[in-house]
């Protein structure tokens, strides 16, 4: 099954969101599970913390005692004792004071902790010179997090902070889904691989080094398949050979008579669509074998990793489990404000490679589907969308933030 | 030797940007070079495209044989041969056309290429309906890069474009700095590990799990030690048993009995700082031993985290080989716009957990230093200088992005 040409980005992902389920769920140790979209929800079986608990080195007593100390009228208080963190303590009574340290549990009787700072030590006794309030540098029990308390939700992406949040309520395991298993397969007879004599008429390979890398910055390993040779059988054999989750090739996907690619896809299982209204980028064409997803990008590098961000990026994210709207989403995105005017074509999404300075001015850079030189100076990508002939200088824009 | 209190955090920069030197550079495959700071300025020392060379599928021919075509007066060209990218072909004389494949040399003679929907084939001629313009789809010799055109250069933080771009030009090495290796040194008796029973009293430890994928955020390994006991004796063996480029540790650095870390680096090395007038974050220190940075973060784990964003990361990017600027700035910053007052307290930099959404309004999160349910909840931190009390709703802001 093929569409016609006419799809539009947005056409196409509702198109790739609609067939990629996530990949199944597993159990991880926490040291791995950053960047991994959680397969549960996680609430806190404990109370954070899990006792009143002191937030500075000092010392800890009854607030009461200390009312009405002052500079002239100084308060002073029996030290019996020390509450290191971990550790047991005795209890306060009145007109007692414990030393105690950040992180220790507040002894008996003990409702404040003074900071060893405002305070005059001297031989057993300790002198307060103002008032301390009840609860002061105290954290109660549960103040940061309550037993039962929800905390990160599936479908999330975890941060190292979560992963510090995750620790704290005491989980070394977490329940994640899959990565994705990718491999790059590039095509072209004129290709040579990089560090190698570059013949009369041959080009050097761009496209797999920069696909392993796209898919190595979102925290994924990629296989190397290709420079794969332009014949229907060299091809055919490299496709069967892939059992990954997901196949990024270049090449071969556009109107000539050796861009065999999306048929070789459509006769092993399914094509979604082939053609998008996008420059660059027209070419590309996505489907599946099995429950293998096959991105076609095209041959131009920089079609291939403007189409990696728009289309495969988000294939990507399906699989690893982020929900629909996250998933489809630039990952980030800056406001800014055309400083040179952008033309288009109506019908179709330009996707222009620009960069935006601190003021949020965007400047357009030049180039076409091929020069990487002047892709690796952008900062993101602006689109030109498909009903407009272009972007008035001045106009309002985001910025897709690339990496 | 020790700093008083009273450091700024920009006067706490400016000393680790004085000490640090960026680690010996290496050759590494471009494989393994995404992330890597470049140690060299790389120029092309071929240009790209090698030769004149076809962007589409189509046909190969002379403009001026095309002059006067349209729908009424078609001109029709003999198909001499095929140009298949990376493959000798015919050259193409007065009247006649070579099928090339995008990628492909232009043929002798020829000097634009006419895409495949653009004409009809029929048996050995291709027939055009239109005129087509000297050069129409065809890439220049040196269009995209020239020999000897200035590519990327040193201190420049390879993203997935680049190592493409490196690639494009035939690199399958480049020298970049050698990567810092870390450790992350925890301690406190009170720290129970995740996953581990819990007895009354104790907490479990995040600052390892965070700080580790802190690290591993930025494209780092980084080696557990601890949580080490919160004893002179201990602690001094697990600095002494740390070989890593930087060390961040966490707590025994307050103003406590038990606060003997930054004495303990001094009495090894140097300590550059202790203290520094931020919120939360206000006991870190750093110094080295030998070569070894020491960087003293806060026990409490949200200090440790904003520390680690506002000194540690600075002090990374410094050993990796970014220049003194791009390492000390924020990565990616919003501008926004406060949807809610921020009191603070002149002569400290507060560092507010904040969320900002797509019209830009910043609304700041609650939660001390310990709160890492709230920080997880946050997009970015934003500052608030030391110089002002707060910030009013509606002022102009920046958000310091955090991943």
């Amino acid at each position: 099954m093929t569409h016609a040409h006419g799809l539009s980005i947005d056409d196409a992902l509702a198109l790739i969101a609609a067939k990629i389920a996530p990949l199944p769920a597993e159990d991880v140790d926490l040291d791995r599970a950053l960047g991994r979209v959680l397969a549960e929800d996680v609430a806190s079986y404990l109370d954070v913390p899990g006792f009143d608990r002191a937030c500075m080195d000092g010392f800890a007593l009854r607030a009461a005692d200390s009312f009405g100390a002052s500079p002239y009228e100084p308060v002073s208080l029996t030290v019996v004792g020390a509450a290191p963190a971990g550790h047991a303590s005795p209890p306060v009574g009145p007109g007692q004071a414990v030393r105690i340290s950040t992180g220790a549990r507040l002894p008996v009787g003990a409702d404040a902790v003074v900071p060893v700072e405002h305070v005059e030590v001297r031989g057993g006794r300790v002198r307060l010179v103002a008032a301390v309030a009840p609860g002061k540098h105290v954290a109660r029990k549960g103040e940061d997090v309550r037993q039962g308390a929800a905390l990160l939700e599936a479908g999330r992406r975890l941060r190292p902070v979560d992963v510090g949040l995750l620790a704290s309520v005491g989980r070394a395991r977490v329940r994640v889904h899959r990565r994705p298993r990718v491999a790059v397969l590039t095509t072209g007879d004129e290709l040579v691989a990089p560090g190698q004599p570059l013949p009369e008429g041959r080009t050097y390979e761009a496209n797999g080094a920069l696909l392993v890398a796209c898919a190595r910055a979102g925290g994924l390993d990629a296989r190397r398949a290709g420079p794969v040779a332009d014949t229907r059988e060299a091809l055919g054999a490299a496709l069967d050979a892939c059992d990954e989750d997901l196949v990024l090739s270049t090449g071969a996907t556009s109107a000539g008579p050796d861009d065999v690619l999306p048929e070789l896809v459509a006769a092993r299982g399914e094509l979604w669509f082939r053609g998008v209204d996008m420059r660059p980028g027209h070419p590309v064409a996505f489907g599946r074998v099995g429950a293998r997803v096959h991105a076609l990008l095209p041959g131009n590098p920089v079609a291939a990793w403007v189409c990696f961000h728009a289309l495969a990026r988000p294939a990507l994210r399906l699989l690893e489990g982020e929900p629909r709207a996250a998933a489809l989403a630039p990952r980030l995105r800056r406001p800014g404000r055309l400083a040179a005017k952008v033309t288009s074509t109506a019908g179709r999404t330009d996707l222009v490679r620009v960069t935006i300075d601190d003021a949020g001015a965007v400047t357009p850079l030049g180039g076409g589907a091929a020069a990487l030189l002047a892709a690796s100076r952008a900062h993101g990508l602006l689109r030109v969308p498909r009903g407009l002939e272009g972007l008035e200088v001045g106009a309002d824009v985001w910025v897709e933030v690339v990496e």
